[in-house]
């Protein structure tokens, strides 16, 4: 496949990930994961569902943890421009002959919910409840002192055709890593807010969310969860890092909810808001890609993630192997 | 004055802030400051101008240095979506009654100079001449690993007259300071990539710049930046800080270059991606505004600033006084 | 007064300082400052007094807080090698004509009370009741994460007198201040442990108490507790700082607790244990003497300090001005 | 065994580990990674030699580099209190039936070469010269910014032996591993200066010298080093980490030099300066032992390290085997 190319005039202007939901089979660990080990905030709690958000988000939750007879992942949400875009962003989808249907989503005006063509159930809206400013709230920090939600990283059984679908509606692809002898993409990083991605897809079986990633200042921080899990209870949860990404340049830490779900706690990568920002090529075979100081990711890691919630998932087209830990 | 409205449909897209030009008067001592101390990266250099940029830009670059009999801003670059987007802010500006004149831009395809109504010189373009990466060359980085240029801020005669004009062209205020007794601005922080600002105002003589901006990864590296400066004959150069902004909740420092041309370094503000960002709102009399942990800024911070080039300034319409340090 | 000599076979062996008792007039509220905001640990409290510990520390307290009708230093305590040491010590003080009293001293097995010339109440022991570790219980750091008390700082009214005294009780001096044209000490800080200093002298009318400080693992540690107490009520209780001392090579911040009592937190001195480490000479009026980045320290910093307990203090026989922000 | 008790009064007084030799056999490439990528400073080279010294110390080197025919470890220095305390040490290893033989060292005033009781080559001095303070030229700081040399690890075959008899003299256990059936020492760490160790031992084929320790001052430095020994060619010269050990808390990153021999970069131990300092306790089953964070350790750290001149090396009197990395 030649360089991707960012479709600059996009049929509607998404702004950035929004935030996901969570089926979890025991609400009150998972509270005890997201709010007393990673540090989010809850905005509104009842005894089924938990509605999180980071430290310097307004819009009123990031994550919804709803309680659930098995673990899944139950959509990915995304924010769009204005009310207009996101008439726009149904009609898209329909014309693409994928399901929209409007939904009542708590804490938001409008929305839909659709799938991508590889089957990830998805929910557009324009606007969110907001909430006051709680970033100069400094004795409300802990845990991880996560900032915000960065991105969604998925498994995708064709990610040639999930990277032209994302990118027909403007997400630009940052990063990506192709088998050299065939050119087809084993992986990609697109983003709409500027940022390395907002959206990633990575061969396997799938579609499965491969991980939800929040934004953390320091690496210093990623440190202090790692402290603070391994004296905690949550030392099993601990699944891969610290150590920075040769793709995306972040500096990473990736950590297991109770029912398995994946989180990444990410900092430094870079700003790619010029759209003459040139994606950067990465050879699969290449062990500085996953790691730029050169640990292998454990096998896991490349196996596991969480099921969409009624959705099929099916073997990857590529079979070839990345360097996987012994 | 009400709570700035942004314009959500802008007449032109325009990126970020691209670059600044600066009229110095030692080129040498200046490239001592800029590159052997701060740690920007030579692109291009003759025995009359030098071409910087930051460690994550692509851009060829975001600082030009040109030896010149008197110091001054000759201009802030700005960068615009494409060429059809060019040719529409120069219409726009035209349409103003603003002067606009293509020029020949080293590294830049097409660009055109006007000026704002405060009399701002400034350069558009849509596309510069790009480098390879060289965000992961860590031999390169060194003083205070500047990242990228961040934004511009300058002192206007009349805030609200200057809000009002960037707010036409989409630059959307985060946060101002108003006077309490008449509504009217004091200061504000308007952006177009995301973070708290690409251009801000504040009321004073003017116009004239009263900073350039540079991100860096964490405090740690503004403490290292003082080391090296009050080790190595620059310690009259440090003028404010290192402290955390009240607005914007950044951690900063402020240090001068050769010339007096004032550079903030500048890290962890926050993402402002959304259309219905919310702008904050802080009292001029709020000595916490200026800096969270409460240590007022030096008179000179108040007073001083960079003539541009071939503009009048003129004193500021409101007279009110900010807290100075004794 | 040339180079301090240490007396390397001292007639007993002091081997750091221990902990210090502060009378305080608000007991709930100093609890608010040092537990909630500071981040140390309750080993044991009543209605009149709490005890207090540092992360690393396994002493059963660096600090007793007792409620008292006026703010003073009771006394400072330190920690000799044995109880033959200890005994060697009382001795010492009696043959010096200095008063001696053996006191009942809670947690500790035997301790007597002294005072040094100038008069500074003083209180040595060998052996506190030890506590279990909690280091490695990430859960408990909070606040400003204090790993233990790393020195005194005290006015004296003759520093040369001082340092002679301790000297000679083989304390020994890192670094020192003296007056140009007399040769005479304006300030010494001498050390046991082997970091900089477990007590300083600064000239200035005393004896009185100028600060204790805490060591915490980074300077990142010490811009959290500023953006903590700048945003928990705690604003007008910081002194000075964030800096980098000239003497030390320290990352510093002053904060004054409830009752004025001052409280360094310190970071990154260097290690001074080999007996021929040899002192370092600053002068007076040398501006990167007190901050190695040129900010100069409020006139409270010069003049105001803790009394002790029954304790007349008098005022300096050194006259001359350090530098003072206006 | 019991808990190990430490000597309070040892037969001399040793300050400190001092330095290593480093027999190597391209010393063009030693240099590169040493000075260019470790950032160590040369006090003085020539063809065959090189003298290194870290940023905060005043005596002339802590690493010496000799261009040899093959890689070994020549000899473990330690800096004893005075010159009494030297002959003090001589007439006890010789009292041992050790050899003792005094030597020319450069730059030192005094030094015998001697060896413990498993064979280990060690020099003693009271006196190395000085050089002048170099930790406040914030300019040569680079690489890693290795502050101090930290410590000495080595393999001991039989590692109660090996603590029994530096336990005798002085060095005081802070941490140890000990096998749960048998009650044996698998690893211990003691200390003469006041941090975690001055000098470890590890249960394996012995006596070899695992590996020398650098204090720096952050995690960030670590973070720092494996970004540019990543990018730099050091690559396959990452050995271990990063990681926080659950033995001495500390952070960590293992390093391997151009011949192999093993260097740990290391912060944020705790203070053990109280001689009734008690002694932690770890089961060797405890994967946290390793690392706080629960990564294993991978096989080549358990097997490889740097074989002492003209030493023979024998296999450990314990087998049990340690957690190893897959």
């Amino acid at each position: 496949m030649p360089v991707p190319v960012p479709n600059l005039y996009p049929p509607f202007n998404t702004v950035r990930l929004s935030h996901v939901e969570f089926g979890v089979t025991d609400l009150a660990k998972s509270r005890a994961f997201y709010v007393d080990t990673l540090g989010l905030q809850v905005s509104e709690e009842d005894s089924s569902t938990i509605y999180l958000r980071a430290m310097e988000e307004r819009g009123h939750h990031c994550i919804i943890l709803k309680q659930a007879a098995m673990a899944e992942a139950c959509f990915l949400g995304f924010k769009v421009w204005d009310e207009d875009n996101l008439d726009r962003a149904a009609a898209h989808f329909a014309g693409k002959s994928l399901p929209v249907e409007w939904v009542e989503s708590p804490h938001i005006t409008r929305a839909f919910r659709t799938r991508d063509p590889q089957g990830i159930p998805l929910e557009f809206h324009a606007r969110m409840d907001r909430l006051p400013p709680i970033h100069q709230q400094y004795k409300l920090y802990n845990g991880v002192k996560p900032l915000r939600i960065d991105h969604f990283n998925c498994f995708s059984p064709d990610v040639d055709a999930s990277v032209a679908f994302w990118n027909d509606i403007g997400f630009r692809v940052t990063e990506y890593t192709e088998e050299a002898d065939t050119g087809r993409l084993w992986a990609a990083w697109t983003h709409r807010k500027g940022g390395v991605h907002d959206l990633a897809f990575t061969n396997g079986f799938g579609p499965r969310l491969h991980h939800t990633a929040f934004w953390v200042p320091t690496p210093l921080n990623i440190i202090d969860l790692l402290d603070l899990m391994s004296t905690t209870g949550w030392l099993a949860n601990i699944e891969r890092g610290p150590g920075r990404h040769g793709i995306s340049n972040a500096f990473f830490l990736y950590v297991r909810d109770p029912d398995g779900h994946r989180i990444e706690i990410y900092c430094s990568d870079y700003q790619t808001v010029d759209p003459d920002h040139e994606p950067i090529k990465w050879d699969l075979k290449d062990p500085q890609r996953q790691t730029l100081w050169g640990a292998p990711a454990p096998r896991s890691w490349f196996e596991e993630g969480s099921l969409f919630a009624d959705t099929t998932a099916v073997p990857a087209t590529l079979k070839a192997s990345p360097i996987i830990a012994p």
